[in-house]
């Protein structure tokens, strides 16, 4: 069993043209659960004004639907988000901070290291109010500033991660850079650094190598993978990034593979057909066009 | 070092919307040629009524620049094509048959056991006059009109092209259905069904798992790479067929992997880029808007 985590409606719709009301992400995150998944990620507790998409995270978690087998979590990137995201019952926070040095300026006017150390304060503070706290490192697979990243930096940081208490670690391919080499690299490095922690990977698909470097990762032992429902998605802050990889084509794989999910892959293209029309475009997923085989 | 064939100028043009004449497929030929392509499926010799767009084969080989390190081939798929690819000259050729009775009798009105037949001929006059002969079994990871293929299926084809001594096996999946773990069974059973045989993977990214696929597949141990530039291709007779992984998007992902190719991967993007302008239309491979990276 693999723990899928849908961010569409935050990593998703974070980058898509056409805003949403909160009580329309909330009902994208409500058809996510309905359709299997057990994670979902909501909402980003991020000042509005850097990310107007974002805005109204609050009214989101309060619009969500009663849904007994599925876990909403909420990214936060420092104390602040925190407790915001705890003010409004969330169980799960998502931390996140870039190991290189030119997308933490860039994204967060911040150096790795005192992300590092925030995110240390988030995790205790989460533990403390009894949430779990997961930590996604961003540009593991190579950033848009400084280039490529070596590996040992990025297992450094897994390792502070772990050692601040982390429940879970994704290595995040934050600009869809990422070969599948990389990916069974940085995962196997991952796991090394973190003993007993779950390691995941967070994949956009902007040079197409998406799904091959997650059943990459998969086979070198990672855990948790996140998708978007319709492949929607990309960073703001990162030129050129194209969608995460699409739920429902990782759950394709996935079946082919015979790992297990949980989720409804009919349900899962229902959920993308019914984006596209709320949004009036096309998303990058293609399985949602092409239909599942055998039909 | 893996070999590499771009089958844009027949399999991806053939299912174009916009025919090409033959001096322009020529032009594209040798363009690939120059970005480093040892291998390029120049045309299809089959009868233009019912594929116009490839009408003017013969055109095409005329028309074909002195290459010193390329190896033009065609596409046949009876003796009367072998006659028409050999009289231009050619001194590779690739049958083709699909191993569903299903597909057989929907695309060539045939039957997998005949074209067998017929494909072992192929063979022996194609050596017979002195030209390497490879074959391609299409429908190998799912037939749209017979549904799952059984993998034994395959492995008998391969075994029966093995013995009527193709120079090269080429396992298909025709309509983009196939996952991973499909393609380490599938090209582990060539391997042992035709050994000293290079075994290779013609695969379509219909449900974005093309590329995943041939990284499963070289782990394997394939050695052969069907690929078109920019991702151009598909199927008349594959409904919902979309195009062939794209040569430029695998040859980032071999770039990362340390796997030789030959290619410029530059030069490869300014071919799409020159394409996508003589055609008129984007084309679904990812890396030539993306660009690669580092830069």
């Amino acid at each position: 069993m693999i723990g899928l985590c849908d961010v569409g409606p935050r990593d998703g719709l974070q980058n898509d043209p056409v805003p949403l009301e909160p009580g329309q992400r909330a009902a994208l995150a409500g058809r996510l659960a309905a359709a299997g998944l057990g994670r979902v990620e909501v909402a980003s507790f991020v000042n509005p004004r850097l990310v107007p998409q974002m805005a109204g995270a609050e009214d989101v978690v309060a619009a969500l639907p009663a849904a007994a087998d599925v876990v909403w979590s909420g990214l936060v990137l420092n104390e602040r988000g925190l407790q915001r995201a705890l003010a409004t019952g969330l169980t799960e926070v998502h931390a996140a901070y870039p190991v290189t040095e030119g997308f933490a300026r860039a994204n967060q006017n911040t150096t790795p290291d005192a992300a590092a150390a925030e995110t240390a304060r988030i995790i205790a503070a989460a533990h403390a109010a009894g949430a779990r706290a997961t930590v996604t490192l961003s540009c593991c697979f190579g950033c848009p500033f400084d280039g490529v990243v070596d590996p040992g930096l990025v297992a450094d940081h897994v390792a502070r991660s772990a050692a601040a208490g982390a429940d879970e670690i994704l290595l995040a391919d934050t600009i869809g850079a990422g070969t599948p080499g990389q990916a069974v690299r940085l995962v196997r490095d991952a796991i090394a650094a973190a003993p007993g922690i779950p390691v995941g990977l967070h994949l956009h698909n902007t040079r197409n190598t998406g799904y091959a470097n997650a059943y990459a990762g998969l086979e070198a032992g990672a855990t948790v993978l996140d998708a978007s429902i319709g492949g929607l998605g990309g960073c703001p802050f990162a030129p050129r990034a194209t969608g995460n990889i699409a739920t429902e084509d990782l759950v394709y794989l996935l079946d082919g593979l015979g790992v297990r999910h949980g989720c409804d892959l009919d349900e899962l293209i229902r959920v993308s057909e019914w984006l596209e029309g709320l949004l009036g475009h096309e998303m990058p997923g293609l399985l949602h066009r092409a239909g599942r085989f055998p039909a």
